[in-house]
């Protein structure tokens, strides 16, 4: 697959924007992919967002940032897979500039968790897990991430400790991402001393959730490159699902979603493991990103962990992660932070990333999770 | 456009499904939809819903659904667009079967209103409506609609009573449909004595919310004529929005959206309006009945109400409207209501639409809209 490119990118820092409306949060990322693509012509908007109907009282996003971003009347609809939503949004787009009904489309993450007048937003994030079956015994995010990493550790035989390379990468390349949630960096030894959020993930293990932004513009490739100097090339994209409980799942310890659309998305983009050169995986919890090397196809089951301790997930490393701070350290927008990861990779592939920067990145994988990987989307990009 | 076609469709009876699930819903529909395909074999399912979040505390309905109903793996995600999120996952599945890189797509329609956890589904359906301009002040779906029609009754010199005809109408063709939540018919000189809800908008004029599910299998044309004897031609298919807030439009009663999107899909089809057999507007309320055909080029600005008063909506007549029952007898499940509607079309197209039947069917248009129109999905089919 080689006819959908990106042409345009952009966001906001993620932080806590009390401030700031949901509205003028996704303008001011589309208002930047819209400048950096140089055009105003879109003809479908598909907007990532998981709670802005609990948390904010709104739904219907599609009409609303349609309007609000001076693009009255274009083609926008919300597209929600829980975590999932900014990455299925993004495969949305894909389809449509595939299909040659939509020429050129937005895609807009989008998520406002400071605005808590419906419900808090743990409550409301546990709708991604399974109401009936997960959430009514009071399952959370971090709780079902908790189940998991305790597993894991009986499993494979290894601490808490053993976790810590994921939050102390993810720290080092965040300090030095100027729109990163925190940019502090956090030693190895404190990371088994974070406070209990759901025994054994930590504050230190689970990405904090904060509000912000990200854009992406795409359209046929052939007409990217008479437009923008650096078109970025989709050439894989693909999204699967697992059993949204854990208690349906044969292995809770393999992520069966996430496996399948590497695999799906790699075998497009027919590239080979040793090609891609850097993978923004979702570190939404330590458990998350060890599991995500294991489905992907980076390490064996059981030794995703080896990977963080033998540093080859650092940005000199052979498969750097979370270049830019990942979850972990540019902050987790829930909805957003599957367009937040196409960006970053968008940015590294045009040698933009910064001090951020991974040497000489040609081939970059995304992929956004939602909730115990229940969905997973996958994208392969190229410069 | 000629190259998607519908090859199953199902759907449940829309009522007060108290004893059922949402996951139930939802299966029963896509079992009848695969069962009238005789296939198993689907790609992607694309979910029209609103409100489970707020409702039944379930968001991620594409990884629930898919693996409820027998199809876990496959690629799934929620399409929401208020209460058009029905039409606008048939939008995504039309343009997935497109793009080529899903040969068969699954698209299920599901609410379940009487699942009021979380807020009451009054509450929860005005999160359609702009939160900010709108909600903030008290306004409601039944309220928007009020204005809507005071200002019609306003500015064209008709009364209440003027409006009789379109619920008239539904309730005689819903009394003909098994599945129908009202099959009571309704006296033109009953209509004006309805308890109010917003006035003039009263409870014979309002469209009752109601739980269902509803399927529809879509796969290129091609590969359609060998799989089922009657495929239904997808020729037209668009998506357009307005400002999500009634006070940002210069005129508040046009249907901007509902105007581009009829007109690109019947531009797409090459169809012109009397070739068109039947059309499944969005009636919740009557006014947005007479707006859509006035939106849709059927009747002049102001004029819209004259075809119910002159029976040109009823099945014998120029062109039939709400051929089941419509929103208003049929009932009106949210985010399931654009799905029911191709259902009907496409049931009028095969010639098995029973009692409903609308003689010598061959083009039938389907427009799902949100809220006061700020969304609008056309289809126009074809046997």
């Amino acid at each position: 697959m080689n006819d959908v490119s990106i042409i345009g990118i952009g966001k906001t820092d993620v932080s806590e924007h009390w401030e700031t409306s949901l509205r003028h949060l996704s303008w001011y990322a589309i208002e930047a992919a819209l400048d950096d693509a140089a055009t105003t012509q879109v003809d479908a908007l598909y907007v990532g967002n998981m709670l802005a109907g609990r948390l904010s009282q709104q739904d219907h996003l599609g009409a609303l940032v349609a309007d609000f971003a001076g693009l009255r009347g274009i083609e926008a609809v919300t597209v929600e897979a829980a975590d999932a939503s900014g990455g299925a949004a993004m495969r949305q787009a894909v389809l449509a500039v595939k299909s040659g009904l939509v020429e050129t489309a937005l895609v807009v993450g989008v998520e406002k968790v400071t605005d808590e007048t419906g419900s808090t937003v743990t409550e409301a994030a546990a709708t991604g897990l399974d109401a009936d079956y997960e959430m009514a015994h009071g399952l959370t995010l971090a709780g079902a991430a908790a189940l998991m990493m305790r597993r894991y550790m009986f499993e494979y035989g290894v601490t808490l400790a053993d976790f810590a390379g994921f939050s102390v990468n993810a720290h080092r390349n965040g300090a030095d991402n100027p729109l990163a949630m925190f940019r502090n960096r956090l030693k190895a030894e404190r990371f088994t001393a974070g406070p209990a959020v759901a025994e054994p993930v930590s504050l230190f293990d689970m990405a904090p959730l904060g509000d912000g932004a990200a854009a992406v513009v795409v359209t046929g490739s052939e007409r990217a490159k008479d437009m923008v100097p650096q078109p970025i090339r989709v050439l894989g994209s693909a999204l699967s699902t697992d059993t949204i409980g854990l208690h349906d799942r044969q292995n809770v310890l393999w992520l069966a979603a996430a496996a399948r659309s590497t695999a799906a998305a790699m075998a497009q983009a027919g590239v080979s493991h040793e090609e891609i050169d850097l993978f923004e995986l979702h570190d939404s919890y330590t458990i998350m990103a060890a599991l995500s090397l294991e489905a992907a196809g980076f390490a064996a089951p059981g030794e995703g962990w080896q990977l963080a301790r033998d540093g080859a997930i650092e940005r000199e490393g052979q498969i750097p992660i979370s270049t830019c701070g990942g979850l972990k350290a540019r902050g987790n927008p829930l909805g957003a932070t599957g367009v937040y990861q196409i960006v970053e990779v968008a940015q590294q592939l045009r040698g933009q990333a910064g001090d951020c920067q991974v040497p000489d990145a040609k081939i970059g994988m995304a992929q956004n999770l939602a909730t115990t990987g229940a969905t997973a989307v996958t994208h392969v990009l190229a410069c």
